[in-house]
């Protein structure tokens, strides 16, 4: 079949086997609401295969991360510090309470953010790291929990692309990423490893949060405490949003969430095959780092051209070997709303400007990219 | 069958025919992310058959308010005139952006805030009214559209439990609820006509605030226009969150739209025959009251007890007939969250204490109804 004759997209959404038989089951239990059976059987999974202290199903990662700034009492002019290069809602769900996010730059080896920048931010104002765990590898935690230690500040994972990684310490044991900062939020959104199209978690590893986490969750309403019995009616006692989960987006993420394992080896192994061959093209190419600290879900797999010119050139390539290649984040710094913080953030630029992400998903030929990667004259081999 | 055997529910999610081959549908398409064609048919079916200006599916009415609370851009310290008589949402969504819910109490003759208080409840920093159509049953809206005008102020319809349902003026012409306002929301959750589990929508009636709402929508972002082809690139531009509604809700909630007039029918059958009951029983109990400006969506059957006491030995009398009779809203401006405000609500305080919803589904057997009615001895007929 000619490359023209069937487009590879960036994305396709794996199917497993059970989504469809839960989604019926929870329509025949007559609730679709959320806190239902299958929001509590998705919550259980990530408490037990994980050990995160207390899981809540939200109806986006967004949403998990305006709990986590709703919890820590986010007032405006609190200072917000986190990565330049990341997805919106990681900086507006702090920016809806009034808080200025305040932009670190990422690692030249990793767009994650470089730790060793991070004290150099700290103000007077600074109440919160929130790190992004990019591409599902791990930011260096020990270094920013042990700064944010001696500075009082709180630590928010936002591991929305992180589900199943870990963080692996000096002595080399492995803990779950979104279950080390205080509070943690992984994305189940139609891009993910594991997906309901819209949703996601917030994982409360500080248990000075955990009542208050239901609260909000519950549209800042002690209901979850009234169905347990422990007040004698339930009302409004704080601020909070309807932040929960359909049955519906549940029934089928749980169904997803028993084959994380099968789907992360797979996505691994696409990875491990598209590593392969870009090790060997001539072309000055940055591969995505795994760093010692850090496992690998798979989830991404980006390459960094030298310049904006290049980059363009391979995604023209690519597109011509109907490959859906694409780019990632903007560089928030520089953005309209994100412009009054404009640090220096040079290698945020160079991410923004060079990385380019390839299609990755449970069931992709892998002979079928390589033998197109192989038909751009640019990705020549050594 | 002895009635103890048999427990009828406050309610019953009522599937109607497409529901699950729906979202069979949407699970094939291969993309269940937020913005889909399920959501662009529920959209296009509010447009169409209601002549609403621009909707957008949300991930709950809780959420649609919020937008309309970012839309009008709220500042702390304004005041936001609401119904004591409502749900937590209503307010929480203006109190998330610093406003200071100011309640109005209820009419004598329906729960629905009674407009000739409003105007005394205006001052220099209110902002908006939101009103709240309770049991779908239309508030006075030429009235309120009248006050808003004279003072500048915004109106938002919380028409949450009111899809279906009219509002007619004095020359007798209809207008759909969520319709009349600058914005206007509607909820699909689990206890609604039709639901999706977790589900509202953003009506935007007032052309200027539609631009800005697809934004807001999107995560702050100007991806929609990106889309459209209106711009070169999508960036952060302005305050937003993730507002969209899963395909997988989108594609129930479908179904259940093309089913809408039949169960509001059959709904207002029902609640026909508890009326016809209720009129005809010895005690003194104030019956649901549709006011001549209103059609009824037979959202709600309530009743409203002489005294606290009396609602308590009623509820006790259906609980023996195992009938799940539910009472509903607290007084918010009672509440720990809204105890600032605690102007004199009396009429609110009185629906709180004594009013009580029957079990009202498709489907539910109106003659065992009437048949336990009948068994309870106080609610002997003349």
């Amino acid at each position: 079949m000619a490359p023209r004759d069937m487009y590879i997209p960036f994305n396709k959404m794996h199917v497993t086997k059970n989504e469809l038989s839960f989604i019926d089951d929870a329509i025949a239990g007559g609730n679709l609401a959320g806190d239902g059976k299958y929001s509590r059987k998705c919550q259980l999974f990530f408490e037990e295969s994980f050990g995160f202290r207390k899981c809540l199903m939200t109806s986006s990662c967004t949403d998990a991360l305006e709990m986590a700034a709703i919890l820590i009492d986010v007032e405006p002019g609190d200072e917000i510090i986190m990565p330049a290069f990341t997805f919106v809602s990681t900086a507006n769900a702090f920016v809806l309470r009034g808080a200025k996010p305040v932009f670190c730059d990422s690692r030249a080896d990793h767009p994650n953010m470089d730790e060793s920048l991070i004290e150099s931010l700290i103000t007077r104002r600074t109440k919160a790291i929130v790190v992004v765990h990019y591409a599902g590898m791990a930011c260096k935690m020990d270094v920013i929990m042990d700064i944010a230690q001696r500075h009082n500040l709180i630590v928010i994972e936002d591991a929305a692309q992180a589900v199943g990684s870990y963080y692996i310490n000096d002595s080399g044991v492995k803990h779950p990423l979104g279950g080390i900062g205080h509070l943690g939020t992984i994305s189940f959104d139609g891009q993910k490893n594991v997906s309901c199209g819209e949703g996601g978690i917030l994982i409360v590893n500080d248990e000075k949060f955990v009542g208050r986490a239901e609260i909000v969750w519950q549209k800042g309403t002690n209901r979850t405490a009234f169905f347990r019995g422990e007040v004698d009616k339930y009302g409004w006692v704080d601020i909070g949003s309807n932040f929960t989960m359909s049955e519906l987006n549940a029934a089928f993420l749980f169904a997803q969430l028993q084959n994380l394992s099968q789907i992360i080896q797979e996505r691994q192994s696409i990875w491990e095959t598209y590593a392969e061959f870009f090790r060997s093209v001539e072309i000055d190419l940055q591969l995505p780092h795994v760093p010692d600290w850090s496992t690998n879900n798979g989830h991404i797999f980006y390459l960094v051209s030298q310049d904006e010119q290049s980059r363009t050139r391979l995604l023209q390539e690519m597109k011509s070997q109907s490959i859906g290649a694409l780019f990632h984040y903007q560089n928030l710094s520089k953005s309209i709303m994100g412009g009054e913080n404009s640090g220096s953030t040079p290698l945020c630029n160079r991410y923004a400007d060079c990385l380019f992400r390839l299609p990755l998903y449970v069931g992709i030929d892998t002979d079928e990219m390589q033998k197109r990667f192989r038909a751009i004259p640019l990705l020549h081999q050594s």
